[in-house]
């Protein structure tokens, strides 16, 4: 088993439904800016809604961030805009809501369901240069807290920005980091 | 890239630093209770002792929840030994600290450095069936919080023993689920 | 390039929107009656909605026939749901809406378009043991005639009745067929 | 399976009894024009010649169309020849009867029949730049209508000129089209 | 370069235009007694229906000598029944006209010609094991003589009958033969 | 099974007794003028003698016709010498005797005989561009007829000269021949 | 099974804890001046101490002998560090001790042990070329003699200095050597 | 690389001088009791006379640790009892000189110098089971000294005795060892 | 490159001229006596008949000494017979001659040469076993003499009944011989 | 199997004894003389010393007729220089005793015995220009007649230069040899 962590993600070409349009998304859209892509299974299914919810809802301190979101499943861009029409959850959506019926997105992550055509619960924080640098997998009867998401975006923001620190367990934005030196080894 | 999601953790041998003793570990040790296998890059490293210091800190609850932890690295258990004995952080860990000299846990489970010999931060839950039913991973730079890792395993239980329902964004113990019916299906 | 004349269609395991319910549907459900597979590009698109009224307007007619119409696309069967729900002219559908997310149907009917992960205009008849008799793919932007379907499917079903009788061109159910015999070679 | 929608015709070089004449037909004579190319099992047989004289008998419409119509078969153009003179049906046909006996065009439109040497009953759509647009194959008792043929040529003609319009189910000549637009989707 | 001398003809499927009617014949039709098989190039082309002539002119002496004489093109059955009542010059021939359209014969006796899909214009004594005793084959412009093929059966017949006689040059019938012996060696 | 009809000759190397010399021969040699080549078994044997004899008796016709007969056996040049010294019958021969112990030239003709190292009876007609217009090859026990070469030599060069013409069966110098024309097809 | 004598050390890169401070160490490093190079099964085990206190009390001869000693282990620097720290006897080492967790080391130089992903016990004196010229591993429960090391390197100095001579068994430092010449040939 | 260590001497067969007399040698002498396997490049050269004699010297200790001592050359047994018979120093050894013009044992034992066909100077202990415990190999101009082959076998010896100690740095026979403990981890 | 010496004959079949007669020849021949097995490169050749003459002359010391004598070439055993019967040296031959077409014998005893089909001058010394003993190869203008071959055959002969002694150089018939001894080794 | 007749000798390094020096030998050695190779088994053992002093015996006549002789055993050069020292018979030897350890000689000239390491008396004559022209290989229990050789090397280098002449069997120096002409075929 090998990771994506610290690879780039992969060149890829999709739909999305944003805005009121649909607008065409690559790996290219996901350079030059921090991007958090959140997979799910299907649209019009039980949970994936409240979890499109959850992720509005904290839009606004993502964009603070500087972060935007995507949405991506394996159904239709039309599926899309007709899930955003008809769906009051996913209807609060401000982001992209990603098509990827040829499955390169969910195969590309690792999120791929063979044996069902769709993807699994997975959440990636992808850095400016279209790296990886969190991934975070679930069976998708468990679904995800957005703010836990929120609180690893910040800290990869955080330690991008200072090299010499690392953030230590629970980190959360303002709290105090810890800078790597010799005389540190054997003594925390 | 595949994933580990619903796939059975592979055979593997190791020997863990574990209430005052060298124990051997295998993937046996992880049937019949769930299990949350936290990967640490190394030994008497900077932000790694805050973190078994945060997983000994709710030690109570994962056992309450009839869980084991294990923090592994690519140290061996002499290692182990001589970090519980010297770092007051990880002197608080009551679970075991396993080595992986062979690297074979940390290419098992996705998490090996190869220019480096050390395991990314990973975390996952796994049900007593062996099957992994989270993953979690991060750049080295970026911590975890544990409080979080408890609410994934107290979802993944749920879901478990509740097979028709689902649990919504952002739950927590005690809070609603979700029963798929068709009835909810584009409805939410 | 070969083709899919009289071979059987290969296993497959799909989901159906049907009478308000989820069914599973697999080439078993395909022996035993004759059926009309019909494959459309997406759900929720522009004359797709048209080719599916289209076949429920002679719906009557196939059941007459004793064949069962099945619609497919790459789309879930909750995509197919909504669809049922909220398109006036796919409301009128009385038979299945087969859910094809893991691209099974399209790649073993040879309709499955890579770059777009999408189903051709593909209609295939199909007799009682399963196996194809006819095949029709068109160019996504070219819709077909469903009573064109019917024909066809009305003299696989003569022919099969009477083997030692063929149709000649343009038969109608009723006309007059042609008994092969040495003495029509070179005469007609 | 893959198929032949928007593939180019494979090159190949065959002879064809035509105006009295033999002359050479390859893949170039199928650019520049529409073309119609429809295979038949063999001459002399039972129902070959009454699809030859219905296509004869609507070869104006086609011509009118600026189509070409090719017939095919396994047979020698010598036999066509024959079959021209002897066949009261065959004799009416004013286009080219080319012999494929090296079995290159059956093989390249996945006609052939391994084990008799023959074709399928095929018919093809070709645009001018010898791209397939649209394929119909039946087992050899089922006999095809010319009017269908000519139906799909003039919708496949239809949306040639007009790009941004589809042809809604059973779209004949001069009936309304559709042109897709964002606020059609979900909406038929 | 190998060849086909006193190797068994290879199994085959063929229908042959008959005493009227179609036939099957295979490898095993050629077992039993002595058979003469003449491939031609084509049926209704230029001096292949004088060879077929010639053949028919001396069939009554094949048939006093107990050979079966085969015709085979790669035409169907069905063009050598026309061809055979329209062609004065075959219509004499009372032997199977054998139609070859899978080219398996054309290939098994090695006078296919790829890029005309016709056979080369080749002869063959086969003896009644099946066993070949002897090859002609000529380029199609060149004609052959069937009293040398009769000349060659007999030939054929005398040492299979005769084994410790061979043929000296230009044998015929009744002529004296050579009885190999040790004194002969170098003598002749 | 491939043949050599209208294939060239392959390069080979061989030495020849004739006209008293060893000379070497070449595949050079076949070009410039008409060439019959004549496979024997082996010098000194039985009925060998009295095809190159036979040979011998139509040299002039053969050299008449501008064509060089070359007799051929896998043994050495040096047994020719003896074999044309000692027997009074192969003492006739004004033509080459070519020794092929390399096996060169059986192999090329495909006339070897893998368990005797000897040539199978075989004929080969030659034309000055060194390509193959007839094949004959007999079971060793049956021995040729000169005559028949001449005639299919006469009727090679007919139709080399007269391109547009075909010879008819049984054809023989001076007799009349076919033109092919559109008119015949069908016609003879 | 071949070996490394006179081969070059191969490419590594590695980090080693030398002088209280972490340092890059690579195969540069061991060119220039001769080097010992020393590896241990595993930090903080039973007799590993006592060979590294070994080679400290001898280090002012190595040094002396212009040679720099390595000790290596498949633990990490982090762990080099807390063991100098805390072992007495490795506390005296003046010389780099060098992490090798991804095994660079004890792949490239034959002493590591599979199933453990620890070193053998293996002693390498490399001149200043970088070539190995001397090679010792034990089985891991039979320490070494630090003195006998010494003792090889002199040897192995004297010689590189003395091309015409060579060392006698048990020669140390100042004794005599052999000029070896073809009258000593067959003379000791 | 990997090494010998704690693997089995493969199969051989060689010929020894050895009392007088020629003997077999296989891997079968090999076990039953300890063997002290020494390669020499050759026989009548310069330092390895002194080298056997080094042995012959000690090899009363030997046999008191009940080892048997094996010289092994790549040169023939009639060269091992000449330079028995002719060198003084050779003379004195009453072990087995062990012939290997085949190059078994040198491959084998990884000592094989290719472009010479000699050994390397390679030192061997094996234990009663015919297991490599130690392993010692130098570049030919450096000699071995035999007190520290008896030092290694000893400890070899007493730690194969006393499974539950193992030898420290330099240790002697008679001197302490240490018995692995928990305790010891992290503290010597 | 390999050798044949104490390799078995291969299987082989062939036709030589012996007493007047045609008999078959193969590996088995050989067996139960001694075999002189001698290639020449063609009958009819120069010095050809000079070597079969000299073996001829030997051929009832090769009787006496209980040997076959083989004379091979790659001619027929027609050939052979002619030869025999035409000249006078070969005439004188009384053992087999051993014609070789297919070149099976050449190429079994490596004396065949490809670009000429014919044999270099190789003799072969075979025991009772089927065994070649010695090998004697020349470049084809270089003959032997057959009193060497003799002095081979005896000096085979006389090791192998008395298989502790050898034969010095240039021993002959009668003279003494050396018993090996571990006291000659060095000594001669 | 092929042989080594007319073919270069493979390049080779070696080292001789010769003159009382080691000496480097080549290929290149082999050209620009006529050269005699003579293999022998070993060193020291028992008809060797000989063959070695058959050699001697004749080596003022190799010498006149321009040849090198050289000896080559698998031994090292150094046991040369002491057989050359203690054994009565090779002590004659003045030309080069090459060692063969590495069996580059063995091998290239197909005299290498697998299961000894050994040469088996193999004996080669070779033109100034490297190539082999005669080739003998016993047994090694047979020896050889120098003066056999001597014939060799004569009749080899009297035909070498007179290409036109071939020696007659038995043929030695000053005896008549025979002119190859046409007329001597199978006359002789």
């Amino acid at each position: 088993m090998s990771n994506l962590i610290n690879t780039a993600v992969q060149p890829f070409k999709a739909t999305a439904f944003y805005d009121g349009k649909f607008i065409p998304v690559t790996e290219e859209n996901l350079k030059g800016q921090w991007s958090v892509v959140i997979f799910m299974p299907a649209a019009f299914t039980f949970n994936c809604p409240t979890e499109v919810e959850d992720a509005a809802d904290h839009y606004a301190e993502f964009q603070k961030a500087g972060a935007e979101v995507y949405i991506v499943t394996t159904d239709t861009h039309f599926s899309h805009k007709v899930w955003h029409e008809t769906s009051p959850a996913v209807g609060k959506a401000k982001f992209p809501l990603v098509g990827d019926p040829t499955h390169q997105l969910t195969r590309a992550f690792g999120v791929h369901i063979e044996e069902e055509g769709l993807a699994l619960r997975g959440t990636f924080v992808i850095n400016p240069e279209g790296v990886i640098k969190t991934v975070e997998i679930h069976d998708n009867a468990i679904a995800r807290d957005v703010t836990e998401t929120l609180r690893k975006l910040k800290a990869a923001q955080y330690v991008a920005e200072h090299p010499n620190e690392v953030c230590p367990a629970k980190w959360k934005e303002g709290e105090q980091t810890l800078a790597p030196s010799l005389d540190l080894v054997g003594k925390i």
